[in-house]
This record gives C-alpha cells, structure tokens and sequence, in this order.
C-alpha cells in the first residue's frame, strides 16, 4: 500500500473534476462557431471563467486560460523584467532580474512592488509572503486551493494559477488579470480569450478545473486544510523528536498547511527520495533536476543555507485526504532510513 | 434532429479517445516526479508520443506536445519571417510574409523550400497542396487524419498537427520536427519536452490525442474516408444539380473527401450559417469572424475570387459518421432556403 506525500507536484484528481471532464466529452463544438453546437462548447468555456472567478475571489477580474502556470508566467512576464527573488519558481524565474533579498524564513522583501513578482506561497518550503499592495505579479499556484487567498483583496495585479494543484487536470492553468491591464498576446492567430490568447479552448480541461476549484473552496470552508495542518505538526514533532542534526526549513515563518521541508545535512535529498519511494512512499527532493545531475535547491541556498544542507532537504507535501497512518508511517520509515545513513557515515569516517 | 457538419472546425470526441482519457484521469503524478508515480505518468506521455508518431509516420522524428496547432505554429514560426500564402491559417498567417502565389484551385508555388511554410490541406476549401521536399513548416492539422499523410515521406523539417480535428480532445496539438532540427523553448521554467517547451504536460489530453490518433489511421485504412468522398460526392451533384448560380471552389484540385466550399454571390455566408443553423444543421462559413464584422474569406480572394463571392461561401465539412439522410437533409434545405433567397432579391431589384 503506497501514501502519495508529493501533493505540491500535483494532486489527483478530485470526482468533481472528473465528472465535470466527462460531462464535457459530450459537447461537439467549437467554442469559435457560432452555430448551436459552438455556443454550448462557448458556455462550457465561460461558465468555468466564472466559477474559477469566485472560487478565486476574483470576481470582475479576467480570467486567461493558459495549459499551465508556466505558459502564464510567459504572458505575464516576457520582456517585462520585474524584480524577482531566487525563491520564485523556475518557470517566474526565466523571466525576472533576481535581485530581491530573501531572509532566514523564506520572507523577501519588495522594493518597488508595481515593477515586481512575488510568489505567494513556495512550492518547496510552503513559506506563505504577504503580497504589498500593487504588486506587479504573483505566482499564487501553491497558495489557491490551500489558503483563502481572494485575488481582489491580494493587491496584485496579475496573478498565476494553475489546475492540478488543486485537484484538476494537469495541461490547463489561467493567468488572472485586474480588469483593464494589457496583456499583449503571445499565442496568435484567433480572437480567443479576448484576443489575448490564440488557439482552440481546452473545454474538457476548463470544465474539469472549474469543478476543482469549486470543490476546493469548499474544503477550505469546512477546515479540511486545519485537519491536514494538525497531521502537518504531527509530521514534524515526529520528525524532530527522532531526527536531532535535521532541520525543518522556514518552520519560523507562516507556511502552507500542508508542506514540510527538511533538510538532514550529508544525507543527499535524491537518495532519500528513492529509498523512500522503494520503502511506498511518494515525496520529492528541495533540490531540482537539471540535465539529470543534481543540484542544490536554490530557494535553500536563497535563505542562507550552505550547499550541503541545501542539497540535502526532501519536501513531504499532504493532500486533503492524507491519513494519520501515512504520516506516522513516513516517519517510521525515515527515521529508520535516517538511523541506517548515520551508521554508515559514521563507519566511513571511524 | 440535427445534423452536425462542421467536422473541419472541431470533430466529436472519439470513444477510444474518451476510454483514454478516463483511464489516465486514475494516474496520479507529475511526469517529471521521480517516483514510482511519476515514473506512470511519464510512462502515459511517452507512449502517446510514440503512438501519435506511428499514426502519423513520423517514428524517429521528435513529437512536441503543444496546447494546440495554434502554439504549435508560434513555436515553429515566431521570429523566422518564412515566406507563406494567403491561404494559411491565421494562426500561420501571424509570423509569415504572405508573398507566395495562389491560383485559382488554390495551389500555391513555393519558391525557396527551405525557407517556406505549406499547409497541407485547407480548412476552408479542403484543397490540397503536394508539398516541396524540404519545405521548412507545414500546417497539417486537416490532413492527419482525413488523408494519408506520412511526416517522414513529406518533406517537411517540421508539421503541426491538433487533437481535436481527428477526434481527440481540444487543447492539446503537436510539433513534429525531424530529429536533429533546432526548436528555441518559449515556455521556459522546466525541462520538459526536450527542454522544448515547458509546463506540466496534459496527461489525459495526450492519451486522448494517441487513441484518436489511433483509430484515425485504422479509419483511413479501413476506407471510412472514401465512404465519405462519396457523399461529398452525392452532396455537390445535388448542391449543383440545384443551384445555377452557386460554384464549388476548389472543384479542379484535389480536395480532401469530406469538404465542400460553395459560394453563390450576393448570399452572405454568415447568413446561411445562421439559417441553416435554425434548421438543424451546423455548417460553417467561409469568411473568418474578427470583433463580429464579417469579412469575405482571406483564402477565397486569394485565389482570385472578388469580394462579393469570397463573403458569400460557406462550408459543409462531413465527418467518419455523417449520412446520407443528414447530406441529403441538408441540400434539401439549403436550396429552399436559396430559392427563398432569390425570390427575394429578384423582388428587391424588380
């Protein structure tokens, strides 16, 4: 029996989207036609605009449907050059002059916030920002669905969202936009999202997204994420009661419900993810793969931390239906895997 | 009842398509998750890469996952001036120097190869081109799929194609480029795709794509395409047999089997789709819709026809299931409709 612990990767899909993904298999049309059969794929389109709108606090604002939060992050970003931090997600990163100063916890601090990007929440440490009032843009990706973010009251301009994070298909994501800001399109060829975004809709996908993002902000309503956060601390004081030369990143400052980041200097994160993912259990190192060789998280080295312990931290991210024996049976694991890796350190260097 | 034939803007999704879909909705993690989840998930994408290279004879060439042709075409095209006809999709049309000439079939002459872009096939009139050896781009989203195109015996660098013409989901489509060609990333942030094109790939989307890419060459094997030649077939002589003063455009070239293009000068085309529309029947028209002002077709005039007829067309396109009854319905109806048509302006001009 598995436990999936990788929910800020991707989470899966929850029944609302799939119904709601399925129901859509049935329309024909092209939301471009403007015969009978156009205009049921069209209301498909518009309806899951609106209902990600609420679910967003984003009533009034544009919503853009994108394939992802990475193909946002382009049509918000590309030639714009905004200050960014080395916290930010490669795909805000690419785009932005990393120059904005990054503390111990994960906290950056904004200079001039109509000319920056500022993520809400950090996929890898879940460290949560408070966004300055007139924010340029905002990858709130890990944020929506998680915490009761509303984009209107956020003071961001523009705002990334993507749909499998919160439990809808992978391949679809929006960039969300206060009414009356350019947004000069990328994609073209086609009048679609208000000519800021050609090529034929993902109806399937923007039903299924829309469902998903109903049904998550619902969960938050009912305190699900207050139940994951108590499974969370219960994690870590596990964690830390046995694990006395580890540290769990950004525990100082207000962090997403869900995320844990630990770092066990010496112990490399990719081995931990595979003797982890050999022992039933799904989690993923801090650190990014690039060309296959393995490199320090940069967000770690962003708050301070030494290489080693950068390279070191593995991210144990729980989803709204996480158990209580999944965690505690992660620990039992690690901390077992953990006591193997110290013996073995010890015997090299005796 | 009504009758759906407007296959070339957007065809029903497959039910090998929707099996598909439904199948890879169970699969839980990100395919660049290095876990035995991810690991599945990679696993669906990989597989449909090679099954949609095999239905298009593309094995050994590199199949890029795109949102649609739309991005398709922005990935092949921006920043390269290629040289194009007026016919191309606008989505084609946006990056290139429309500067090659068109007859009036509709073939184009393409001067240098190497630095051209093709359509295979026209959405509009369904004529088709024989493409140069080494021509660099080819749109062949209304080929693959209705025609026996093969992309390693093509001699194009490099094709688009899209899901949602051949039966498989809108929002996804593809870059297919020969091994070894130089494609510069305009989603960056991640390595996927080759480090091609960023963004968390479209899982279900690519499964449905490969099993509607499948049973689309099984049709075209199977010669469901030549049933639906007959119709067309059936279709023109009545549209003809009716209709004095209607032209079939493109009636000299070779077509592909399931569109017909007819203009009867002085009967606006947005009108016709509008009243066949209330009929029962979903066709569509010629001419392209930019803000809601209707524009005689881009490709109509090219090829030499004047105003007046190119805003007068419309197009009836057929897809694997049409039938008799419904091809045979909708002349029935059309000529009433032009009788009515007539009678009136012959009464506007007495």
């Amino acid at each position: 029996m598995r436990a999936y612990l990788d929910h800020n990767a991707t989470t899966p899909l929850r029944d609302e989207a799939r119904d709601a993904m399925i129901a859509a298999m049935d329309v024909v049309g092209n939301p471009s036609s403007v015969h009978g059969e156009g205009r049921k794929a069209k209301s498909v389109i518009e309806t899951a605009r609106a209902d990600i709108a609420s679910a967003f606090g984003a009533d009034g604002a544009d919503v853009i449907f994108t394939s992802s939060a990475t193909e946002a992050a382009a049509l918000a970003l590309r030639d714009r050059r905004l200050h960014g931090a080395d916290i930010e997600h490669d795909a805000v990163g690419a785009w932005v002059q990393s120059d904005l100063s990054v503390d111990h916890n994960g906290q950056v601090t904004v200079v001039d916030a109509s000319a920056s990007t500022l993520q809400a929440a950090n996929s890898e440490t879940g460290v949560v920002q408070t966004l300055p009032e007139g924010l340029a843009v905002s990858d709130m990706t890990q944020a929506f669905g998680k915490l009761p973010v509303a984009f209107n009251w956020s003071g961001a301009t523009m705002a990334l969202v993507s749909a499998h994070k919160l439990g809808g298909p992978k391949g679809i994501g929006a960039l969300v936009v206060k009414r009356g800001t350019d947004v000069s399109a990328q994609l073209l060829g086609g009048g679609q999202e208000m000519g800021r975004r050609a090529g034929t809709e993902n109806v399937i996908g923007a039903a299924g997204f829309a469902a998903a993002a109903k049904a998550a902000a619902n969960d938050l309503a009912n305190g699900v994420w207050e139940r994951v956060a108590h499974l969370r601390d219960l994690l870590e004081d596990t964690l830390e009661d046995g694990a006395k030369d580890s540290v769990i990143v950004g525990k100082g400052a207000k962090r997403l419900p869900n995320t844990t980041c630990i770092a066990t200097p010496g112990w490399k994160g990719e081995t931990q993810v595979m003797q982890m993912d050999l022992a039933g259990f799904a989690i993923s190192a801090g650190s990014a793969c690039s060309s296959g060789k393995v490199r320090a998280s940069r967000v770690l080295t962003a708050m301070g931390y030494d290489e080693a312990t950068a390279a070191s931290a593995i991210r144990i991210s729980l989803g709204p239906e996480t158990t209580e024996q999944e965690v505690l049976g992660f620990a039992d694991k690690w901390l077992a895997q953990m006591k193997k890796h110290h013996a073995r350190a010890n015997k090299a260097t005796a």
